[in-house]
């Protein structure tokens, strides 16, 4: 992972434990936070909104990821382009974005889900700044043009997606708003390196942003109340997982989690102190994970 | 109209005939150009990107405002909530704007062609970065809640509306993004000063960015060769229009059109010393108006 642009100050990396301040570092209290929560059902918006513009008022940095799947699948039904999952041949479910299903993606994406946010924290005081990461190619990655899906036993190859990684992201465009009081609001797409928009991972973004910045904590929310033990008991919640233990626990994730435990594995390793799962359907999401409830990969 | 925010240099406005680099504004060509291409059928959003793509990487810069409504009319058919139009007592038609109908705004303008026209950009190399009036309220004004609509011979008010008006624009981001080498693409909504969403006029909106930025020229294209004594007749097309006179020509416009003359009366008051309504459908559209094709305001 690769911080691209000129890193105008506060964008150090920490790859291993120094004192705040240290190695041109803000302290910690200075290092943004960088909140990502999905788009499933059950999450709560406004309560995210509630929280991150509570703690932008009190003067805790923050960017903030999002996701949209649910809506996206919702409008897709609507306008007659259901959505379409494949299964790759190691078992990987991921959704195959061809042209027409991007443009969907990015109408909830980049329009409904972004703008919506941007609003709620808006009346709620913090001076939101809504991109995509084909804005100043925030997320800048490796376009794959096609997939292979397993279907009825057999392996096929589907042209035409629209997917890619994120292999840089542009900290300077970041930094710059975050140094002029605005607070970014991102979600995928990414942008390859021909400037084509590519579906990207919501998680892993919010994970290259959280390592670009140096941030204190990167906080994953969606509608479970983290990694659990055996999935979908929420007793079976694993409280703590050592950072260089994480990618063990990739086999413990179900589905969506899979990512979420890449995510938090790639932010460790990237320097970022704490990553916590947490739950995006409490009263105040926000400060429950960084108060430690959900799973701290620490 | 009120330039908000603090202005960090070149935002300068100039309301009288002033030499180039007098009362601390930049040189003429270092002023920007702010180009505003609508969203209705037959606009070529290509040729526009290309044209745009072009001055940015010869060293102009530009503010790229865009529109959606065609677009908007099309999604909203398809999940069900067709456009609503209503007219006023005084003949003023405008689209009624419920919370459904802002969403669907949302996901076209902000969503579906902001992000189109920011990867246009992107894949021609310009650092394209694509923002709602949202976004850092760069448009902000006055939440009109209601509208009077006359309906069957009878005025009745309907509640419930997401527009208004764009009174401040918010230069300070507008210049951080220019300063720093990326090409702003705005467009409705706006915000209002509560931070809610409104549905704002996109020509007015282009008209107010050109008089905040103190803008060289202002563009203003669609789909039609320019104002037109005899509408729709192209030969008579009004190639030019004294700047002082501009408000007498609200009478000849027809329809979309008198919203692109009022912008273009409120851009010459403000001191923005060049106004082209010009067509978006040629093979160059941005080079052709700058050339003087259209109907000249100045």
């Amino acid at each position: 992972m690769e911080a691209g642009g000129s890193v105008a100050g506060g964008g150090a990396r920490v790859s291993a434990p120094a004192p705040a301040g240290a190695r041109g570092a803000p302290p910690t209290e200075d290092r943004p936070i960088v909140v990502k929560v999905g788009g499933a059902e059950g999450v709560d918006l406004d309560a995210v909104a509630t929280d991150v513009a509570e703690l932008w008022v009190e003067g805790r940095r923050v960017v903030l990821v999002h996701g949209g799947s649910a809506e996206t699948n919702r409008i897709a039904e609507a306008l007659g382009h259901p959505p379409r999952f494949v299964t790759s041949p190691s078992g990987h479910v991921s959704r195959y974005t061809d042209r027409a299903t991007l443009e969907v993606f990015e109408m909830v994406y980049a329009g409904k889900v972004n703008k919506g946010l941007v609003e709620r924290l808006q009346r709620r005081g913090a001076p939101a700044v809504g991109l995509s990461g084909l804005d100043g190619r925030l997320f800048e990655g490796r376009h794959k043009r096609s997939v292979r899906s397993v279907e009825g036993g057999k392996t096929i190859v589907l042209h035409g997606d629209h997917t890619g990684t994120v292999d840089r992201v542009n900290v300077h465009l970041l930094l710059l708003l975050l140094g002029h009081g605005y607070l970014p609001v991102l979600t995928p797409p990414g942008a390859s390196e021909e400037g084509v928009a590519i579906n990207v991972d919501g998680d892993r973004a919010a994970a290259a942003v959280a390592v670009a910045l140096g941030a204190e904590a990167l906080l994953l929310l969606s509608n479970v109340p983290g990694l659990l033990a055996r999935f979908p008991d929420p007793s079976s919640l694993i409280d703590h997982v050592p950072a260089a233990d994480v990618r063990r626990f990739l086999d413990v994730a179900e589905g969506r989690m899979k990512k979420k435990v890449l995510g938090a594995a790639e932010a460790v390793a990237g320097g970022v102190r704490r990553v916590v799962l947490g739950d995006a359907r409490t009263a105040t999401p926000v400060r429950d994970a960084l108060g430690g409830r959900g799973t701290v990969v620490a």
